[in-house]
């Protein structure tokens, strides 16, 4: 074991605060990463808070960070993928059983052994496993990403949870050259929706309720932008939509969107909203149409994205801070005060 | 144009009663139908009482009425497909453009200029379209179907709906042997759902709150029953079903079903309840699951159903009534008082 630097928090009240955690050395399959950035993610500051208690609840203290970038520091003897000073990524799993139906078609996703980078029992240190607000983890080679050499880190970080998220219910519902693609919300997830879409060819539309959004939609690669407040202009993509990606974690209504959908079309949540939504019926029934859900996506299908991010130079829109401003980042975040990431510049740990 | 007897309500809170209504005689492409039996719908009662007026408002008087089974008695000169004598049925639909993508598809279900067989404006004669409680109809041979020879024909009359209602989405979504399917609610169509699912060799199960319907269950084709008010049991279903067919037009809890789905399962709702549902993201996202909807089903489908229904010999459980008992059938609908579907015997209108 070693020590390393993190921030943690003790209580769904508490500020995140420095601290010291233990880490432990690599065994033979593991890889230690020097980490350089760690992205927020909604979902941090939801488990900080223990809001999603009804599913999983928080187990304090909490090192949250699933969006990690860094420096391969040290690797163990029957590691192949890695050597030291390679750039490597972790996302949200760092392990799965590796046996069941769904790790064997690399779906390590639902696997329902997985676990999570941060908060989820440690099988080599006891407790529970520590995230990326941190200066170094150590992570099984299987669960480690290679990162393209061309990409600003701070930038790449993002990837590894709002990058795989948007990007693998786009593959899997076969978005492409030829279809017409909604993204509901321009945040941290939809940003990068937009991004891949239109990366991957289709008529990409963004819904926003913000109108001083619109300009930056086009920059980030939207052919139009709708202001989803605006029922005429809603009403005008009535059945039209080969696939929507609804990136929105507050409450909002589904079904506006769904009539905008074509026969079969599907719409996919992304954004996990804490409260049941509501459902009409009949604008699945008309059309034949899907509401489904997908989570981030298997370890080959990450790897799958960032090769695909190295070759249309596609990153994240972040704003770097240092460790020490993560509560007020936090807050930000609450207020939707941030275009579109924050990513944690990790070296500001070192002076802790 | 000939007149023809029926039944009819003039406003949402009338009761049905006899009438006499114009019927178009029959062009070169029309088959006209001696209707001996009509199936009653849970959205005959809807659409008599304006209950679906948010989505498609009732126009009065409305002559309600959509599984249709009868005796073809004359046929226009370009009529191939009956003649004089041969057994017809009628579904849902009397006419759709034949030249939109859907109906190219032969998914007329969802052809933007579909003529539903009552209610919708009636391009011959001008007013609404009538439907199925009435002596006769004449309908485009393009909507009507053959009903094969062996079926008893008051039990044959509720396929036309409930029928292709339950068939076309399991075809859809793929149910086969070796699938779990799960039939949500034991009424006019649940009941049809596991004659579907057993005669697909899926493993059926059938989800209700009533345990004293457990026995019919098993006696319609069900494999396993399970009263979905118990917590515990349902638990134990987690995660298996590759598809599950909910049939509930009351409010009621979604959510309970979608944890119940494998992963990439599917959930399809056909009861259309008036209210919006409750749908948590979670069951979604975890599981990357489906909710859908889906609507009857195309011409070739209904006679492709109706060949099926020959072949396995299945046909609806009903209670054979006579008109005159109209509106107390549909006080016992209200009250789910049939097992499982009403059939209006329609000698009994010749005593109007």
């Amino acid at each position: 074991m070693f020590n390393a630097k993190a921030y943690s928090t003790v209580s769904p009240t508490s500020p995140l605060a420095p601290t010291v955690i233990a880490r432990r050395d690599p065994g033979e399959a593991d890889v230690q990463i020097e980490i350089l950035f760690c992205g927020i993610c909604h979902s941090d500051l939801h488990m900080a808070r223990n809001e999603w208690s009804s599913v999983m609840a928080t187990v304090y203290p909490c090192v949250p960070g699933h969006e990690i970038v860094g420096r391969v520091t040290k690797v163990g003897s029957a590691v192949t993928k890695f050597k030291a000073g390679d750039l490597a990524g972790v996302g949200c799993l760092v392990d799965s059983d590796g046996t069941c139906p769904a790790c064997k078609e690399g779906l390590e996703q639902f696997c329902p052994n997985q676990v999570l980078t941060y908060g989820f029992p440690d099988k080599h240190l006891g407790g529970v496993t520590y995230g990326g607000y941190s200066d170094s983890v150590v992570v099984d080679q299987r669960f480690v990403l290679s990162i393209p050499f061309n990409l600003d880190l701070a930038a790449t970080a993002p990837l590894l949870c709002a990058g795989i998220t948007t990007y693998s219910p786009m593959r899997h519902w076969g978005v492409t050259k030829g279809k017409k693609v909604g993204i509901v919300g321009l945040g941290g997830l939809g940003h990068m929706g937009v991004k891949f879409a239109h990366a991957m060819g289709a008529h990409t539309v963004v819904f926003t309720t913000s109108p001083n959004k619109v300009e930056d939609a086009k920059r980030l690669g939207a052919d139009e932008v709708v202001i989803s407040k605006n029922a005429d202009e809603m009403q005008k993509h009535a059945g039209t939509f080969d696939f929507i990606l609804d990136c929105v974690s507050a409450d909002h209504d589904i079904n506006a969107y769904i009539n905008l959908l074509t026969r079969d079309g599907n719409m996919v949540l992304v954004g996990a909203p804490e409260k049941p939504l509501s459902l009409s019926s009949f604008g699945l029934i008309f059309g034949r149409r899907s509401v489904s859900g997908s989570p981030i996506g298997g370890l080959a299908e990450t790897q799958e994205m960032l090769d695909f991010c190295g070759k249309h130079n596609i990153t994240s829109d972040v704003e770097v801070i240092a460790i020490q401003q993560i509560n007020e980042a936090y807050e930000r975040l609450l207020n939707a005060d941030v275009k579109y990431r924050f990513s944690i510049d990790m070296a500001s740990l070192k002076a802790e």
